[in-house]
């Protein structure tokens, strides 16, 4: 925020816990500083180190080349928002991990971080333009300096999606060869210790389980759904058998089986898991569940929030997909598609991880295809109308709004 | 680039000069080396210091603000992309001192690098998104931990303006206060030296006054577009004070004596004088002219990457003008618009830089006002069509592509 | 949505209300139809009249200049997407008008349509760069034609302005001429009758009254914040006067005087009454508390999605100065700063016009000014955590989903 | 551009070719018009036909859906820029075709134009973000009205990959069906006469293949460059030779002998005619070796402009394909994975159009896999750096700027 005026202090003694390092602030004494005291915008963002970080291979090998420069920064850039994203990613699983989710209150923080991993994605994407100011030829010039040094090689790209739930036996290996074995190390530790982490998809599916009026015993939402469609395809196909033979009638039956196989298809928990098993499906079979009831009483004031959320978590998918495309694409333009120096080429391997093997919420979207007709859904009572907000709600323990990160 | 899986070596053997350090190369025989050799991903970008300078003052005081991190992260993002349009920047203007643009062949770099900025700031711009996702409650939290840390001491911004060219007569002064008391001890040095080099606005200036065509004992364009003007207007004259009168012929009247005060302006250099006193001009009075003759003839070969290059600096000073007015929208966000704790409020001092008297290359706005029917431009005889590239070409010193940025 | 595939008909036979007019429908008997039954692609859209409707003045008088036809279709995009803009903004005044919004569940669509307007501004601030690729030039070249069309008459950005809430009384004249002057007959019709709806402003005010926990005889939230702050204050003041004399209790008393300043014009309905007057605030005493309110408990469930629209309708505002002020740099670059044919030019004019007096939720940037910290906020008993959800709810007459648009 | 003040008239008289249809135009006369003469905005852009063209099927079967209405206007708005891109693409390969291109100066115009068309699908693949406002759930409510209507039927768009060089038999039949049985009637015999037509694949290829330095009487840049790869080659190898057994050398040896193989098949005609069977490359051995001669020699003057032409049609390609793959991102969203209502679903469909097999300068792409050092370049020599403005120069039969449209 250049030119901004107001990073500076506000209400110095509005402070509701003021620390004990703040009453002793040495720069408050200072007089070299810019202003009678705190901390200058360089020091504050470490410029000193985000700034003298860009050492050109190429300028160390003698023969300086200008575009390794913006190669550098584009770099730097994608890691630190990979750092930021991170970090609300980090902050997500932590309220669901401590059961703050449970308290509704949380809700607007977890749909505002995802929320803003979303739009972080979406600088991602656009920031490749920047890049592509860069030709193949501008790029032929230093890449030979770069020697073995390779993207793979980005932990916090591998940290991020295996925090989000990308799964490891989904992934195209590349040359035989696993992406862990780029890491050694610390690295290799810090990603190990991670994949021990639950990741956001079994987080959220944690939290879909527990939607509410999914008991059997109480509002049986899909007891009652599985009666519901089974009435009505019955019905639709009582109907259509009354119409007289045609080529339409021909189509609509085909059409209506297909809806049957379909639906059977969605009521088998064995063919659940068998998707489940392919890696077609990802959540538990209740998780689906729940996210589908999530869909269908989307305007009820409880659900309003977590449906948003699970658009969100759609978009962080379709655009983590849309980063590998417009990477793939950009490859393409630098290296053409034959330059891996053995086995597969790497062009060819990038465009293989745009799949949906690497969407983690993939069961969101082909939700789109259980819908049906208002009619059909098992209707909410007045009662039923209120539940959610009686189910779980605050207990005295609660406190204060900035106990989200603590434990 | 993460995935990228070619920023491996190539052609190891291929450099053209191959130089003592690489022969001699430590990590060609490290073990612990993710590959075989060479340098790996995250020291090449200095990961180590660039992913470690998120400090949160809120934290450090002992009460974590999870937002400081975005805010923090943001700033360093366009800190760092800054430091590449300075890069960019530097080089262009080298080019122009180093008098390479004499040799045509450095025309397309110049074009494609000015492109290039402006290309970061669309992005720049588009980044504001990210930090928009923080709510004014948000900000508030931690900006009483930020003291006295202000945007006003980005270095590197207060840079970009004095080497595009922003006048420092023309600056709005923020309470009576000049922008460079916010500076001190080596930045404070930085930027005076800096002062003294020439800027973008000058440089490009002197190139445009030695625009072919504007010879005087040549095809002297402004004299004869003067010649032509004036006929042309005369012309009409005539032709208006023909018609029958109405209410149309006094619009037409009015119109054509508003153009004609308009070019007896244009072709009075006291007025010019007048105009760059004000500030309302920037270039001289011949670069005025060849930027026009550029405008002109733009279709010729001579003049088609020149007329893209006065293209891209109006859009440089677009840009630089939208980022300062999506700045100052989410300052009244952050802030609302009185929290000046002092004098005027930030929020209002930043609207006011939002000006016509921040824009650098305004002359170049300015020629719209100044176009003339395609009849009335003086004609280029066959010979003159080619005089351009006969005028300056290659001498026999011209040796290599990479002496761009020797001297 | 060209090459998607499903346009297509799905479940033929599924709809819940099967309409007389679709059980006849001829289209299923056609034989010529691309297709074995059913409106085509084009005929859906009507593209026989959208793409016959690029006719080139400059054509028409027999000097056809290539880029008119840029500039025609840019315009009828913006038109379009203005069609949709107001199709959301009547839709969603519409559910505030038949008092949808106090049943909770309307308030999803509410913020998903309001979200949707801003996505489109965005849209409509990026289409400039495209129009951005028509140099001054070129636009020169037919402007003549044009004759005396201008965007000045766009009716539907007129209507837009008006539904939204900007204010007749603040807006610049142009010329001293009003801009309804640019309207005649049916068009002039629709606008005046347009002035006699409700406003989203409007609207918003009346429902941001109704925040529940504003009842002086209830939770009394106005009442007992101004109680929090006054003590607040008191005891700030207190504590600084405990401080030894210094050049930084000084400040931090000039400070705090300017705070208690603030807070005393809050608190002051007179002052409210004297600005809304200015035209400084637009919205009422009660409403400005109403949205204070929302931004302090937005954590609340009952707050958060209202919170969420108190952002969108900001994020309007912005974009809206956002357009107008790419429109500025853009017609700046067309036409020069001179070019008005009389009285003040229409650069000027246009520049005047991205002013805080345009901002329609300009009270809800301003809101930042008012921020306090935790302590001071009035505490939520569990009680009061819980009323807002008893307040208001579903009556037994609520039926169905599709009730939106119904009276 | 709404609310711009100048689309108005400026010089009325100065029309060089003031037509006697003007003269007589009776919007002069008229009285009810907003201003005192000319046509007015609304009548300019015919925007009774534009917005009135939004029919609801829904709401024709009894039962509106309100988002059908943004589906209608995206839709509209994708086939509004469609035409402009045809409008662009018709105007550039007019003035291939009439060989306006052998005179230079038509460069600025042909590289300007295809620059435009990209920042076209550049809005339109941001425009995807609105039409992603509506949710699967608000699709569903109306897609049954659509009927058969189908994208695969907009004649625009199967128009615009025809012209630009899709070519037929690399297209992925759907269903087994070609997309022509889509078109009937009218659209048909415009889809057929328009394959006939060269497309812009076709017309750069013959301008490629007039690069001048290809005459192998001449320059010969072909075969020195050949010679000089072969040589170079040769040296690598050598070197690599003399080193120590090691497993880096082993790696060299690796690298190398790819290298080897590469260029062996570059320099052979009959593996040319091979991949061009395969529709691996598109164009023919001549211009390939006019594209990477452009390509070398870049920053020569004459270079300069051809090359920015290769990078822009580089980018229609990367841009058509981000746009599919948008595309099925949102179908996938909208539809799930399995909703085809018979044979491969149309998700999977639209997946296998995301293919190298619709680049149509693919070429162009692959070039990058043939970048050699500079040292390997045939050196142009003094006489040679001119030659390129000798080669084809303005004849004296050239007259006037605005002979681009004519014949």
């Amino acid at each position: 925020m250049s030119g901004c005026p107001f990073l500076g202090r506000k209400y110095p003694l509005f402070t509701s816990k003021p620390s004990q390092a703040e009453e002793e602030d040495e720069s408050q004494k200072g007089i070299n500083k810019a202003t009678k005291g705190g901390i200058v915008y360089g020091e504050y963002l470490q410029l000193d180190k985000v700034l003298n970080a860009q050492v050109l291979q190429s300028q160390e090998k003698g023969n300086k080349i200008h575009d390794e420069h913006l190669f550098i920064v584009t770099h730097q850039a994608y890691e630190l928002w990979f750092k930021q994203i991170l970090w609300e990613l980090d902050s997500v699983r932590h309220l669901f991990i401590k059961k703050h989710v449970r308290d509704e209150r949380n809700m607007l923080k977890v749909v505002s971080r995802i929320h803003r991993i979303t739009m972080i994605f979406k600088l991602l994407v656009e920031q490749f333009v920047v890049l592509e100011t860069m030709t193949a030829l501008d790029f032929f010039e230093f890449r030979e300096y770069l020697s073995s040094a390779s993207g793979f090689q980005s932990l916090q790209f591998r940290l991020l999606e295996a925090k989000i739930g990308v799964a490891d036996h989904l992934r195209v290996p590349y040359n035989r060869q696993h992406y862990k074995d780029n890491f050694h190390g610390q690295e290799s530790e810090t990603l190990l210790s991670t994949e021990q982490e639950p990741t956001l998809l079994q987080l959220v599916e944690q939290w879909l389980e527990r939607t509410p009026g999914l008991e059997k015993d109480g509002f049986n939402f899909w007891g009652k759904l599985q009666a519901n469609i089974e009435e009505g395809l019955k019905m639709e196909k009582h109907k259509l058998e009354q119409m007289e033979d045609s080529e339409v009638k021909q189509d609509l039956l085909a059409d209506l089986n297909k809806q049957i196989e379909i639906f059977t298809a969605l009521f088998d928990p064995k063919r659940h898991e068998h998707l489940l098993s392919k890696g077609e499906r990802r959540l538990s079979y209740k998780a689906l569940q729940g996210a589908l009831m999530i869909n269908f009483y989307r305007e009820e004031p409880r659900f309003q929030v977590p449906f948003q959320l699970l658009t969100a978590l759609m978009e962080i998918d379709m655009l983590m997909t849309k980063w590998r495309y417009n990477h793939v694409c950009m490859v393409h333009r630098m290296i053409g598609s034959k330059a891996g120096t053995g086995g597969s080429s790497g062009y060819h391997y990038l465009r293989s991880t745009v799949s949906d093997r690497y969407k983690v919420f993939v069961d969101l979207f082909n939700l789109a295809t259980f819908l049906v007709p208002h009619a059909w859904m098992p209707k909410l009572n007045p009662n039923v109308h209120k539940f959610p907000y009686m189910a779980e709600c605050y207990d005295s323990s609660y406190n204060s709004y900035s106990s989200e990160d603590s434990d």
